[in-house]
């Protein structure tokens, strides 16, 4: 273990949720010494206790009310769909100087129901989204550099106190993340965009393709574009039926954008207008190599 | 180089579009030790050049006619698009003796033209398609392990003489790739559900992303989920629009089975039906974990 900074950002860390986004971040702090200890909170005893043995944290409880107290800094990483009951049982024992984020992937909801379930700690409560992870779930499958390089978005309200804003900004930095700004129904439209929709298109077409007749043959014929492609419909289905209806208004739009552009790309074939599809997907190919992503 | 086998495989190999796919096969028999002699054919000088500078091929020629002359394989590796005209230049100066085979993603209209065009050498086609590749193109993008552990389809017709069959099994299995046979009427059914429709799903996703508002913002927050997803949209427009148009009946009925599903899901999002949307993603999720893909 690193020695800690003379002065830690964190005190006493709690991570609400111990899988793999607040596992990684508990080493990812723990990796950058910038914390000095850490609770951990969860409803499985199984996980918390390999939690312990992997000294990913230091104490562990089953109870949030429990395991915020005396907690400077509050991570709330459960799937979307604890969160605001997650926020209900805090309130009344998190420290009146806590600073409590969360790593949610929607955020227009979760800011409702902090609103309305944090009292006079919404002030210092600062939404937050890393965009990372994997497909795979629970603190084995954690990693301490799962941030590094990614980007963290944290939107934060006009009443959000700018030490809380901070005190997040910095914990999410020594990580190795970039942290950006943005409000929360504009973060909810981009990642259903960049996000959602992909996650409802991966499970549409495994889903689809699993129906078909012969499918064993289907799949034992699929090269590396379809396990690429299909990689995130490995994804945990409990959490993205959280976040798609945690974000459904937007999803919903992002879903009606792309059966309109489906549509017309069917209609192409249809009637037999190469010229169509080649511009549609010349277009495409130009836009993706532009991405800034690597090619392969 | 390895030394040739005592009685090589092939004496003079012939492929007719150095990219990656024949460029690949070219390096990979090379490795393999089991041909004499490689003439490569293409249409782009520039790349001629270069497949010659690689050592990938030992001569060229820019005529398909003039190329396979003294071949004793011919492997047209061009795009579909292409085949049906290179079929008819080589048709009459291939030897009678050669053995003719292509590398094309769809089969049935290849067939069509091989027979219509090959004339009394169509007994000696082997209809051919190796499920591997990259979104690159190009004989730079070639290499010589591309084909190994992967599938190869063959399509043979009734008509099809069983040595030449023989001989382009083994040609591929030179490779490292395993070899398999099927119908060409259901190679083009499991290719249009395995390759062809994620394809357009990837191509239609950028296409519809590109289009949105802010879409530059839109791309910069994309994460690894989305790269992955969409990395085959990066893949030459020409060459999937000629798959497309080829496979166009098997791909347009998959095409609609797709928005089927997909018209499932977004129904059960606008309904908040959480119960479906969540049967759905566990279904989909454990036909992809159970297809024999590595999860990660």
């Amino acid at each position: 273990m690193p020695p800690l900074h003379d002065s830690p950002l964190i005190h006493r860390l709690c991570v609400i949720g111990i899988g793999l986004i607040g596992g990684s971040l508990a080493r990812a702090l723990r990796a950058a010494g910038v914390v000095e200890t850490i609770v951990g909170c969860g409803r499985g005893e199984e996980n918390l206790s390999r939690a312990l043995e992997l000294n990913v944290i230091d104490e562990s409880s089953r109870d949030p009310a429990t395991a915020v107290a005396d907690a400077d800094m509050v991570v709330i990483a459960t799937t979307l769909g604890a969160t605001p009951s997650v926020l209900a049982s805090i309130a009344p024992t998190v420290c009146p100087e806590a600073v409590v984020t969360d790593v949610g992937s929607a955020k227009r909801r979760v800011v409702e129901a902090a609103r309305s379930r944090l009292g006079k700690n919404f002030t210092r409560f600062v939404p937050g989204h890393p965009i990372a992870g994997t497909e795979k779930s629970g603190v084995d499958a954690s990693f301490a550099s799962l941030y590094r390089d990614h980007r963290v978005i944290l939107t934060p309200l006009p009443e959000t106190e700018p030490t809380a804003l901070r005190r997040v900004t910095e914990m999410w930095e020594a990580t190795g993340a970039t942290v950006t700004e943005m409000d929360a129904d504009h973060h909810d439209d981009v990642l259903a965009a960049t996000s959602h929709l992909p996650h409802m298109l991966a499970y549409a077409l495994v889903e689809c393709l699993a129906g078909m007749e012969g499918s064993g043959e289907i799949f034992a014929y699929a090269a590396g574009g379809f396990r690429d492609f299909t990689r995130i419909a490995s994804s945990n289905p409990e959490m993205w039926c959280d976040i798609a209806m945690d974000n459904r208004d937007a999803l919903l739009s992002k879903l009606e954008l792309f059966a309109a552009t489906y549509e017309q790309l069917s209609d192409a074939l249809e009637s037999n207008d190469r010229k169509a599809l080649l511009e549609m997907f010349t277009r495409a190919k130009a836009a993706r190599d532009e991405s800034g992503f690597p090619v392969a």
